[in-house]
């Protein structure tokens, strides 16, 4: 019986333990979506009353889940210090402890587990490799997000002497001035804050030259570093 | 005469089946152009009366096609279920049961034809090439695809607590945060919604640091994986 | 004194040649910066009568290199319908036939000579290893193209379904909604026009998803075919 | 004791070398967060004197250093006329001469600095293979640069055709309308001026097609040439 438990419980690669898998999962998404709707105004009292209630559920279910999980495993301490056993209690403390704060959203960590199933297939290798091609690109994005951060400034100080005797109320502080160098150099550009001056658009033009090329090469280098792990890795089956 | 029919529906490697084909791409075009401009509102009586009469005719011809399509077909059934059959069908149905809803714009996947004549040349190596690089990519893509659900959704949900009080009226729930994490990570920003709070703004300045990295990825990934299978390509042409 | 003259205008690698292209340069600039500044609106008379004095000066000197180009020509009539030659040739004409369009602008044109002074050191291998690239990548950049055209139809007829009804003066034809699909996918967002149905949104998420991807690919293989390109190039010299 | 001192203010691999650069760097971070809330308005008398005085400490330890890296270095004007010894000296003089204009936000190039603690360990070895890097690419570099200069400029020329009647105030002549290119073609689009005619859009459209791409692939450049660098270095470390 201890064994049966464990098997379905801890493992996914037997059928009880998948299907235990997929119905945590599906509490899970359950759950997310309970509590995205529960965000909504002008909701019905009905409405908010059998939220009310999916969530007790929810957390009864995944208490049980918890308990059970300390139960089946050999070294129990291990678990609970593990990173899922952090996760799975985060996931139902605050229910009990009904905190004004509502941490509930955390749950969303345990879609973590999603990836738990996927060891079944070939996608822990595609984890894996994400894994590696960081760990080969470590350096160059660390600089990089060092030398975003330095452009980042000097932009926002650099807009604030050009924009802030014409727009006073928008670039009213360098603090300001890096709300709009975040959003001019990742490009979204929401028009909430823009220069207006003819020396400041010629700032934003070089800073933009410069800025876009610096933003943008981490993900090609961890793209391309994705892609060098691939081609080790079928190297090695290949031998 | 069996046998001409055949090559000048089926086939594109002849001087009729060719002309055949542009015909009929030509009709397509002709549909879809006929199509748009029937949303123009304020259209007068005469053109939209035109309008029918061309939408008329092309179905008409249509029809035809499919009909000799299916009677050129060595295995009817096959093509009547094939992926072509469907959409041949689909483009044409609508308009005999002149249904409520308007199907006509799924004419538009008759334009996957166009690749047909492009299989005479070289361009259905390059749609091959496509193919391969998908599945050599495919394990980080969908990895990528669910990272960044994921990483939408906990955006929402952080941009929710920290700006739902200052713009209860944008946003008004963890749904309508969730169009903002969609127009801020994909670098779109409308303006039609962005942070005003400081802590927002720290927010989206850091998840738009690990966002940008992981929106861009897979389209790095994708040239990357063609690029490869170009070079297997010429390698084995070199051979 | 042929010799010399055909030395002086047509090639850069002598003390002359180059002094020639630079002076020839130089005046293509301050035609380009004349033409924008004539632009302005508000221009007083004095700079106005200025700026055209300028440009009489400046065409009579281009017309002058033209004759002159031609003359130093071994074979004339490959110079006059080269591309450089049709160039020089539109550089001039306007001011001359004085037409009511204004194609002075054609003139940033002949910037392209810009790229003639190069020659003499290594740019002109940039400018060769780009074409190869472009070779290379030919296809599949055709094929995104292709499918990037279609993906635009298809996001605008798409939101023209979800949006039309709630916004009909904003998407109030397919052509309308193509503007938004082009801002959208693009990921330029001006915010001038933008989905506000859930239907609508949910809609934008799934184009950019794929759109991301579809978009952003081709500039990704210009860069590898580039980086192949310069690899050969090394190996070559290498042996 | 000479030695000491030398050691510890130049060099960063003793105990006491590092304690002093972490100092430094710290006061560096401490001045830029003064000096980006002096910036603020509507700061209370208290707070300016508070900042003031953090300020005329900062210069004080910051003359210090500047007298005693000259003191320890062995050959002194070359400190001086060094890329560094100029940044320390900008540092500490617009204090002294209390200069109208504000160049205390030049201290960040002190940040630099941050650099010569990863000496230490391996990013120096980042931050070389990102010379290397550019070193390979600088060529197509360059190019692309000229290409998107060009691109602007023929952009804002076309829209000022397309647009200058239609909204004469925006694109009020070839100056503003570069303002749009630069937001167009880098996807920014504040949306503080777009294209509304049909012409302008169908341009705008054409322009982005062909700019998306020449714009993405200096990045794309970049992130190849890096990850090549590093795969030969990391070659020569196998052999």
């Amino acid at each position: 019986m201890q064994i049966n438990l464990q098997a379905i419980v801890e493992r996914s690669d037997t059928r009880a333990g998948r299907t235990f898998d997929i119905f945590v999962q599906a509490l899970i998404l359950i759950s997310i979506i309970s509590f995205s709707l529960e965000t909504l105004p002008n909701l019905d009292a009905g409405t908010r009353k059998l939220l009310g209630i999916i969530e007790t559920i929810i957390v009864v279910i995944f208490s049980v889940e918890y308990l059970l999980r300390i139960y089946v495993a050999d070294k129990k301490l291990n678990y609970i210090f593990s990173f899922y056993g952090i996760i799975d209690l985060i996931a139902i403390i605050p229910f009990y402890i009904s905190s004004a704060v509502d941490l509930r959203s955390l749950r969303v960590f345990r879609m973590l587990r999603l990836f738990r199933i996927m060891k079944l297939i070939r996608y822990n290798q595609a984890a894996l490799r994400f894994t590696k091609a960081l760990t080969i690109a470590k350096e160059e994005i660390v600089l990089f997000s060092v030398v975003t951060i330095m452009l980042l400034y000097l932009s926002a100080v650099g807009i604030y002497y050009f924009e802030n005797t014409a727009q006073p109320d928008v670039f009213s502080s360098v603090f300001h001035s890096l709300w709009w160098a975040v959003a001019t150099l990742t490009t979204v550009g929401y028009g909430d804050i823009y220069p207006i001056t003819v020396g400041g658009r010629i700032f934003t033009f070089l800073i933009l030259m410069i800025g876009l090329g610096v933003v943008a090469v981490p993900a090609g280098l961890l793209a391309s570093a994705l892609s060098k792990v691939r081609m080790e890795n079928q190297e090695k089956e290949n031998e």
